[in-house]
């Protein structure tokens, strides 16, 4: 067994993590945190855990962990992570920080974001979870930076084309919607159900802080920075992240099926990316509470124009299940472990 | 491995029976019905599934089912089990029925709330699946009627305390509120998105068909026929049920430690009814996607009155999960087998 | 034309007073104030206002509205009107107020459910604003304590049936259910959108501050001290409150249509409450944006106990419609003048 | 008084002209249709209108309405107008038809989104009704072809900038979001309760009919033919439309201030098209129950590439709203009369 801590377990990702570890047959639920609940049991503040995760909320404490844990899952705001992880990795604790603060592999990108970075010796070190594009990093890592939802459900579908080369790296749209779980637990204006109700909105145009973390990867892809515009938007839903990516192939005479091939031959061995076949297009409500990503595509062939969407749940593959999935490719593990519970139908 | 048939596998009730013996750990998914669908696969249907699921769906054929098949979950609108339960049973299948078909003792009572009944002779053997309260008669059944959702609801916190002489039976009113899943999968104008949304309201007032089933089993729990008024409510939502009941106590000078503490003996020991401890009180949030049943009282002593409030998920407790946890019982497995996994804490 | 102030003008409750009163043929919206928004337009904090309601906030400062205003709405929390409400009828200001302030003749019933009352000596003269029961007293008040909302919805059934002896007072129950906008527009873990979707729960059971407000009116119709229980419920919707309350007839002989006579004669002639003919039962959707209560009926025989089922919008027949209504009476403008716009169908 | 009648007065849309058109100054509500409830009252239909629009639902008959209106507004599905409004034109009742029969100069390209058209002979006359474009054209015409939802959200911002030269037609990309009203009122798996909650999905993506309609006008706009790209998808809410539109700087060296100022040229006079200013951005809460059109945008000057962002409410600026808008300007009246109610705060 695992024995694994979540730090920060009361947040919707850090609940998300206990739901998906508690569900793990190889994982024993060791630890965890919580600033502000510290010392009361989790289903007082999740009473829907009564009876089946029974577990006491405790205050961080490096020491506390040394030799009592594993793997250490981080789901505190930024910032947080930075101040931490350095010593939990000293004690020999494999870490998967799910805030942006290991994400980058340039502190000065972090740092056009984000704020000062107090802890870039470890960026060199720290791998990008996207578990289907760097397994063999990810395996061979002691510290992981999961990915953001936004770019999960982005850069999915992008990755095997743009290493193909069959689209046009110049011409790259992202338009992405939202439930609102990604703006976290804290109350605000902005999430109160009647400003969320009957409305939908984008937010953050030209300002999110996903976008350079996207940039980082597409670039890599792409082998040149890419001409890329990301926008956010806001569903009045709880959970789901439904992507609308936009892209000129990159010549004019690339088969419809090519597209559909490059992604089948990436993703085929994948257990969690699922391509839709024939008629059918991803929903949000067809990944939610699992962990796959669901890519479908349309092709504009009067504009040479390629039309990805995709679906995840963003608390799951676009958070802690992602994150689960990352602990299994780290502790060889089956890469599905703990991650296969068949869905709520409705 | 116990070897399982749902037959009306891809209604609402049907959907969820999937998704729990998928996750069975001592079951089998012999054997998926529909009659709309017969020979696509589930996952056409229910895109979720895919990757988690892969069965296909077949059209109901009883001769198929002979020794394949070691228990029938049958989710098919009522009329139509009393035709081929039967059948099943003499095949040496054990069979737990959905439908109002064979949760009554008495054919004159189903036929006054809907219509005749043509397998009478099994009524007699046929129990009455509500698991906490009919354990050892479900356990040798070989033919479960499962309970409806809102008896399910009502029947939890009223039968103890009625079987204890604690509440005066003239004076039962239950109000009760379901989410939309209750109506079914049909579309119909009144589960239109537009119509419920921003709607609040009673619907079948004096005239729902759960009633008789009620008070049936109320009728055995007292005594005496109760004076027993109930008023169903549909809210926007897609799962749950709460049922507040009010009572009054059967003499002025009952403690209020005392309707706990009945409460607490009848479901102490069972797992799946979970009583509300101080402050708290029952959300159909906290129940949804588990098979439990949370109870939560209030006294009103000025009037000698007591408030119930229970919450349950309508298609688990109130349908599929109440339904496996019967199998559990009639097969010896242990009662939680399969029902215990961690639900979406949001 | 009347000349009006909304003294907290952003709140929910606020914002539909403004909405109502700029479609008010006979009235000038002079003033709004805002403590928080002090100095920024309105629609700066409502968009939707934009080119349709164009006024600035202002902090309030009883001085200013000294001859310029000839009624005020005050929709801030309770305790703080107590405090401006007396500067304002010095000066000849007619003041509707929505708060809890100068809704009871008793202080210390007041004082029981809220805190030190310092007004106390406009007590006397202030009128429950309940429209419809006192529309006389209100034609002459200078201060009107607008009703609550769950009072709004249970006391207009309630109330000529226990004026007219029908029904038991000892025997009252009232179960009612609530949309979010009730809880006030500043955010909380409450109101959170991922708390309130999927979720239907009671809240303060035998604790919520509206039962004293209820009790007094309830025991001025009925001539005794009725035997009331009282249960609110939290709807995911915005807008909308309907109340099932249960009662004992008074006596087994009663007809149905004695009811039904008793409410269509004191409500035939009123032109906010609507009374459902035969089938037809309230549902939120159809009051919304309205200030009608909807009243509907059935009758437990077996039980010889009634079933009043209303229908409000809080906002509006629970808030800011009343409160406008009040105003017409006040004034003696038309009672419907401005409060007849068609609502949204969907 | 202009006499009106609205032909299939109970879908949403229907639905939606009665609530405008009942709040307008200058209109005589003198002839409501329907096929499946005629002789029914309105309010049997929508209860919610019941002491607000007392009117009854009658069969369509041409004879009856010779003589008795002067303008008829259309809620029917395609195909039906295109067979009755050549008799109500001879009458000489004016026409607003907000099906896609008269939307198209040219009968082949509606016969290639649609079907036959059997009325060929009215459409050289008949004026597209995108109000703030063709406001002359519109108030000479007898016969308005009402625009389409998605049309009149991605039209209006588009149109401008493409007739300035500012924006390269060759590059533009809309993706659309809209409410479930859309769907219209007929009940489908598509629409159930069920299946729209926390689901967001594209649909009909490359094959929705509303696009040979913009093509139509953006084609005309710019001088050429456009390269466009349009996407729908569907949101969990009731109302609201919101489109977030791409396309290419025409050249490199265009300040982002000659596009707003551009935009504020033609809509600084026009009532229903709000600019956003600054920091804000549209929501489809801020413009639903109104007529108005809010306009955002952002640069993306890496790119060169501007993010136009619009919404509007699909039932009335893209449904009755710009149908009465249309009439407004046919009967030489205010443009904003009866258009102008404040809206739900929340």
């Amino acid at each position: 067994m695992i024995r694994t801590a979540v730090v920060g377990a009361t947040g919707y990702a850090g609940a998300e993590l206990v739901r998906i570890l508690a569900g793990h047959p190889e994982v024993e639920l060791a630890h965890l945190t919580s600033r502000q609940y510290a010392g009361k049991p989790l289903d007082s503040i999740y009473p829907a855990f009564k009876g089946v995760v029974d577990r006491d909320l405790e205050a961080y404490n490096a020491g506390k962990l040394a030799g009592r844990v594993d793997a250490a899952f981080i789901a505190l705001p930024h910032k947080v992570p930075m101040g931490i992880v350095p010593g939990l990795l000293e004690q020999g604790v494999k870490v998967i920080d799910l805030s942006a603060d290991f994400r980058f592999k340039d502190a000065q990108l972090y740092e056009s974001a984000y704020e000062p970075h107090t802890a870039q010796s470890y960026l060199a070190e720290a791998v990008y979870g996207l578990s289907e594009v760097f397994p063999g990093e990810i395996a061979a890592a002691r510290l992981i930076g999961n990915p953001g939802c936004y770019p999960t459900s982005i850069l999915l579908p992008l990755v095997p084309l743009l290493r193909a080369g069959l689209i046009s790296p110049a011409t790259i749209i992202a338009d992405s919607k939202s439930g609102v779980s990604g703006a976290g637990r804290s109350p605000s204006l902005a999430t109160h159900a009647c400003e969320v109700n009957e409305s939908f909105k984008a937010y953050k145009v030209m300002a999110h802080r996903h976008k350079p973390e996207m940039a980082a990867i597409l670039t890599e892809a792409a082998g040149v920075a890419p001409g890329f515009t990301f926008t956010p938007h806001l569903v009045p839903m709880n959970r789901g992240m439904l992507s609308t990516i936009y892209a000129n192939l990159s010549s004019g005479d690339i088969p419809a099926d090519d597209i559909a091939h490059c992604l089948a031959q990436a993703y085929g061995p994948k257990p969690f990316v699922r391509l839709c076949a024939g008629g059918q297009l991803p929903d949000t409500r067809h990944v939610r509470g699992t962990n796959f990503c669901d890519i479908g595509l349309r092709l504009d062939p009067a504009n040479n124009r390629l039309i990805l969407i995709s679906a995840i749940d963003n608390l799951v593959k676009g958070a802690a299940g992602q994150a689960a999935q990352n602990m299994n490719l780290m502790f060889g593990l089956e890469e599905t472990a703990g991650l296969l519970a068949a869905p709520y139908p409705v």
